[in-house]
């Protein structure tokens, strides 16, 4: 087997370049440049040249990427290239400074690299931070990635999930950017019941062959047997069942305060949290600065680094690559599981 | 200044016996035994010789405690003492077993502790922990320490409130044991005001002379500017605002899945979260087991270790004594400012 027929067997991962202002650009570069990424996947950057040249002089790294018309993608060489997409000057750009011009440039990169993995031109989609500002100036209404991507490729709404995922565990939720009052009356046994089978399943293209998940409660002490909220008793608990009468392996409701102890004591693979915070703040205590932010639910992963733009160490050089490894990785793992599925037994 | 003059200066903290069927007798020895303990306070334990006898035999420590009688507490010497209730018989009690008999006892010297306090014997109370089923057989309607107290001594609803302390941090909270979809509509202006200023006034009296405090939001991200909530803008930037305004160090609200990292990195003494589990699973993850719980907002402090009562190590000696400690520490010193608080200037 040659070197070219190797590199066809690795998947092919669109990098849409990110918020320009802070440490987005350096690590597009750093991520070209790493031998685990290169090991793992072929990168295709979706971007501007001239802004990946400026990465590359932060980082101080002289990374050779050629240019790829994308009715060529995955014909290429085994190395990364890059759609040059001519669509900012660095001059434009001032870091640390949320911008139209920076949302503009981020919108159009995460849209084409999504619109070539709907059409099966890529295996998998990653991107560098974003800045909700900037994207909110570049697209009103932007909430967050889910509800872009949802609206983008005209999904159904709840169609698109974010996974936090650290080395040790995943965390999965049931809701996610809604108000707290509102968490109670978005639950019930159908909605719990799919995001278990979808947390497993995504748990399972990650190479997890039998994933074991823990299942929070909403209420202080999961209720306390009713005294503290009825939604365990009257909705969760039912859904779990259901669902290990499908065949998931899946355990709870346990209390939202102990259940990450739990799961890491144990060794589960997942949390599924009823809303935002209940995971959030268990995930960022645990390091999820270092972790990857993926979004499942559709025919092809899309991964980013947890962390965010960092404008306060744009230009610095110094941005801290390894997250933005592991999203690369996980989306070449679960990409690679997505082809198999795909392939006829 | 004689021994004797010293041992009178350090505060009387009843120590009430918990739940028997697990480590609570065993521990309660330990504290007796405790060097650091014994300089902090006198400590005058309520419940039954027998139990604290088969502690003294599962601990494997020989401690003399000298029986005392209500009318004679502090006119004894300077060690600690016992209130012999002659309230439960070992023999009585299944180990691992929660019972109506162990939770009699623990009620009953709960109840004798909290009643000593009030009118002013002891400086303070402290309490090994308690099984909740148990607590329910003697006592229904159950359903936690600040509830009871509010009960048995006749207070306003509110007015007794549950800190969780950690060595490098303290965790308010302004709504408790109730369901979480009723968290929105019990925040207010109001109480939230107070509780910043409670919060500042627990600390002071802990021995922090600039308490300076964060306030975590409601919603993801703080609500992100009203996208996801408006309780941040409408409740809880207001409260903070007026709280700063009566010369308070108070800052927020911030997302509550940044904030406790925030107060950890940048120093802040205290973090006042919205709800129970908002603050809880920062602290447990954070190895809250090893912490104390207060009950503040009382004329005196009331304070436990954070972990339970351990029915699986009943019997074994091996319970750890640390955070029991730390407890009776606390109790002692919030005692002396209080005490120093009553004094006529």
């Amino acid at each position: 087997m040659d070197a070219e027929q190797q590199g066809r067997q690795r998947p092919l991962i669109a990098l849409a370049m990110g918020d320009p202002a802070g440490i987005s650009t350096e690590l597009a570069t750093r991520l070209v440049a790493s031998a685990r990424v290169r090991e793992a996947a072929r990168l295709v950057v979706i971007g501007d040249r001239r802004m990946l040249d400026a990465g590359a002089a932060v980082a101080g790294l002289a990374t050779a990427v050629p240019s790829v018309a994308i009715e060529e993608i995955g014909n290429a060489d085994t190395g990364p290239a890059l759609i040059d997409l001519g669509n900012l000057d660095p001059a434009d750009i001032t870091p640390g400074e949320a911008s139209l011009a920076g949302g503009r440039f981020a919108v159009e990169n995460f849209t084409l690299a999504l619109r070539l993995a709907k059409a099966g031109r890529v295996d998998g989609v990653c991107y560098t931070p974003f800045n909700k500002k900037a994207m909110r100036y570049a697209h009103p209404g932007y909430d967050d990635e889910s509800r872009f991507i949802t609206g983008l490729l005209r999904l159904d709404d709840g169609g698109v999930r974010e996974f936090n995922v650290l080395q040790q565990i995943w965390n999965a939720r049931v809701t996610s950017h809604i108000p707290l009052k509102d968490v109670s009356a978005a639950l019930s046994e159908e909605v719990i019941l799919r995001e278990i089978a979808r947390t497993e399943s995504c748990l399972r293209l990650a190479g997890i062959e039998k994933p074991r998940i823990l299942v929070a409660g909403l209420n202080p002490h999961a209720g306390d047997g009713g005294s503290f909220g009825m939604e365990e008793i009257e909705i969760i608990a039912p859904a779990i069942e259901a669902a290990r009468a499908r065949g998931h392996d899946v355990a709870g409701p346990f209390p939202a305060d102990t259940v990450f102890v739990k799961a890491l004591k144990e060794g589960h693979h997942a949390v599924l949290t009823m809303y935002h915070d209940q995971g959030q703040i268990a995930m960022k205590l645990m390091g999820f600065d270092r972790g990857v932010t993926m979004l499942g639910g559709l025919s092809f992963p899309v991964c980013t680094p947890a962390h965010g733009t960092a404008y306060d160490i744009a230009g610095q050089g110094i941005a801290n690559p390894l997250a933005g490894e592991e999203a690369v990785l996980l989306a070449a793992r679960m990409a690679a599981s997505t082809a198999t599925e795909r392939r006829p037994q």
